[in-house]
């Protein structure tokens, strides 16, 4: 019987953990290693931060889930991996495994830049349950006692779309609540022109961003590095200060410690086509924690934004890829990587498709209707009711 | 019987006399001084210049108009302003006020530009009826020998409005007369950008302006201050030089020199948000001789512009102040400033609305349509209509 | 009876061979003087190219389409044209004339650039029938081995069109082969900007190829010379290369030399407004061959194309002028040059209209539809046989 551990309970583990169950049955033993018991569907934590959402709206506990698909979870968080001995290490056990698949997301590294993030810092954050919690908090103060909101991304960032979402959000709300001229909003980036999103633009994504926010009054500052963060004020690389009353700036990104020793030195784990290691032939890395090259080098380094949907179709091929060794059959084909993404406007959404992720591209897409944001919210629902239900992701 | 006088005879003068005695009526003598005696529906200007519109087709009598309505005239030029001993002088009288209203606009500052202007210089303006009329002939002379025409701002000028408005109508003008490829026209401007309109844009105001002035073969210079004028030539601080058969451009504004005192450097006078003199509590202060900061600092200094639908609104909250001040209650509530105006594009026309005057916005529109045109066609007739028997101004 | 001499037989000197005899019959000698026989309709070469028409589709004999109007053909090259004496050499005659008719389009000046070109280099081309046909087979190894693609215009070009259309029409093929995300398509060019076209743009055609090419994944390097090519590697003379799989670039044009000495440095002949020689009252020259000053300096040097719309309609006036010198009669009125093009963008096209050709203009219009591309599939067909048939060309 194979032993297969999964590291992380999001999106990718928990994929790539129902499909390996779904596929090899009793013929492995599937555990899922985490230090958070929880399944939180990210794409809404600016709906939770704008105050759409409470956390139990989007939060799944993952033993419950786990349990009833005869998959095992050690609630601990990973402290390293020996590859060459195939084993895992716990502050309490050491688990050894046939077959080990690295679903770690990113290490959000808020120690990079001086004064950056919510716990050491005077920043807020968009990407964990608590901090989008706490961020929610802050917003509420700003449309207490108003003042400038600044949104976006430091350097090495590798996921744009949720500070996009919010600017367009808040704007938004500012407007239902006839205050929108007592908050200027202004987009920090470390993208080299607004819409790149670190895969070379979408379509007319730069226009399409450039129109949105000149009609929006949406002020934006591209291709900038910080330097550092003081209370109240960013300070960027040239020099220029940034006032906010409220700041939620993406911190630079990294692998995670526990794994990182296996990656290139940002601790990004270097993959083939079937996201096996290009070295440790029995190790997967799927999703955030994957090295992907950026489709062209920014004057301001940024990375290529692994979304849910690709780390969903990440885990599929991975899944399959294990399943295909353990029968001794040739790995299935490995696709190139492609995605749609919908990025909420507030009072409207973008939908957005890129076949494949990076440039050139077969298809290309960026469109706004109300149907994107109807689809969006529908979305929602039924993701969470298919990872309710043990079912892996997408459609 | 409180004494008014106030300073000017125009959209801010003629509307806060109106409303001072509408709402004071046989409490207080108000007076209005003005060496003009003759009311210039301005936003029509263009219009005149196009020969669209005579001088009686936009004119009103001041005297005829006040004196039904028991308001006094001192068809006189103030000499200056005596604020410690509430005075104000002319050649042959000596004013005493309880409350001064100054609505004086601009003085044309076209001594600080060797060669500009229609008097000692060699370009046409658009700001005056005197000075629309002469420009009406050097247009026609335009068409009959056709040659570049170049409209546009010099620096620190605060209305940009008509020369964008005279970009479209003259085009227009020429295609009607089949003539369009032989005179070039070039938008020069100290604008950072098209449609910055000395507010930092209003909506897409910037692409919306590139898109049409493309389309209809209006070549633009952007970010200019101009060094002198010569004749046919003319010379910006950078040392390009622009070749003209005909050039419109607006000159330096500053504060009229009777009342400049009272006010910075520049001559505009600091209020507060009931257009209250900072320092002088019984001088309020409306229109183009308001101080207002703007939004941002241009490379080229530009202005806020006040346009007559600003100085109406500020009229009312001043008077409503006055009257509330005599009564002894307290003053009315102040508001952002807000905007509406429309463009003509010479066969088309665009509306624009900004909710306050300066970004950011709870609300900014750019929207092009015939209906534009229609309404600004209606309400130059309304608004005279009003003038003329002495209602004051907006709907 | 006047001896009238026609050097080319491609647009310009078919057009005029036909004006020139339906205007004087018996009463004038015409003879065309050519080393191609076959009259090409060059509008279709990037249909050519991307395999959509064959060579004999937009080939017809010129010496047929002549023979039966009564018109002479030398199939020869010319030598040089000796002005002085009115006479015309060949390798094997000496041809005098009255008149002369130059419309020799323009020389390829490969030479300029080392490495460019299909015959001593490594680029492909798309202006000559036999050019096309070896750029087809290059093309048709992209879709067997894909890699990167690039399409445009090295300095002193003067015709921007077929590289424009080759790069929409190569991305619809890649498309509808699926394999678009296979070979990058890169739009390299002297223009200063997109859509610039040597013209200085028509209505919003930057905007408009920006947003066309954004959406179409296709990247474009503008405002650059070539400085060498090497086997797979373009070099700028900024330093930059780019690798191909396949080029095809347009080189720098030259006048023809047997007649360049009658014109500028570069070859291209001074003609008044009725193509009449500045200086040789009895030489005519229309077309490509034609010196006409670009609008604007571009900072890399550019030329203004003269389309084969543009060069039947010089054809047209140039016989007129002709005619009326033998009749003794006031030559016709020479009218501002206008044109209409039909741009091919794969699976739709764009109908782009300039009166006069040079900015500014009466009237310019850059538009897309599926009914362009009709329009342009008929204009084919209907040229076709109207030279056929020995009418000249144009509605």
């Amino acid at each position: 019987m194979a032993k297969i551990v999964i590291l992380g309970g999001s999106f990718g583990g928990l994929t790539a953990a129902f499909e390996l169950k779904r596929l090899l049955g009793k013929k492995a033993e599937v555990s899922v290693v985490s230090d958070d018991d929880r399944f939180v569907f990210l794409p809404s934590l600016p709906w939770l931060i704008m105050g759409w959402r409470k956390p139990s709206d989007i939060t799944l506990s993952v033993p419950e889930i786990l349990k009833s698909k005869g998959i095992q979870f050690v609630h601990e968080a990973v402290i390293n991996v020996d590859a060459d001995s195939s084993k895992v290490r716990t502050a309490t056990k050491e688990i050894s495994y046939d077959y080990l698949v690295i679903s770690t997301g990113p290490y959000l590294s808020f120690d990079e830049i001086p004064g950056l993030g919510p716990d050491k810092g005077y920043t807020d954050c968009t990407f964990t349950l608590d901090h989008g919690t706490k961020t929610h908090e802050s917003l509420e103060k700003v449309f207490e006692s108003p003042g400038p909101v600044v949104l976006g991304s430091s350097q090495m960032v590798s996921c744009f779309g949720p500070s996009y979402e919010l600017a367009f959000e808040i704007d938004a709300e500012l407007r239902r609540r006839k205050m929108r001229h007592k908050v200027p909003i202004i987009y920090l980036t470390s993208e080299p022109y607004l819409g790149h999103m670190g895969v070379g633009g979408l379509g007319n994504s730069k226009r399409f961003f450039e129109d949105e926010f000149a009609v929006r009054d949406i002020k934006s500052v591209v291709n900038q590095a910080i330097e550092e963060v003081t209370p109240g004020e960013i300070k960027l690389k040239d020099g220029t200060k940034i006032p906010f009353k409220m700041a939620m700036v993406a911190p630079p990104f990294k692998g995670v410690p526990a794994v990182a020793p296996l990656g290139n030195p940002r601790g990004f784990i270097p993959v083939d086509k079937n996201y096996r290691h290009t070295k440790h032939k029995n190790i997967f890395t799927i999703g955030v924690a994957v090295a992907i090259a950026p489709p062209e080098a920014t004057p301001v380094p940024t990375g290529v934004p692994k979304t849910g949907f690709m780390t969903v179709k990440m885990a599929k091929t991975a899944s399959a890829t294990i399943f295909a060794d353990i029968k001794g059959s040739p790995p299935p084909p490995a696709n190139d990587l492609d995605v749609i993404c919908i990025m909420d406007m507030g009072n409207t959404a973008a939908y957005m498709k890129a076949v494949p992720v990076l440039p050139p591209r077969q298809e290309s897409v960026t469109k706004k209707g109300v149907w994107a944001k109807w689809l969006k919210l529908s979305f929602e629902r039924y993701f969470l009711w298919k990872m309710k239900h043990g079912l892996s992701g997408l459609p």
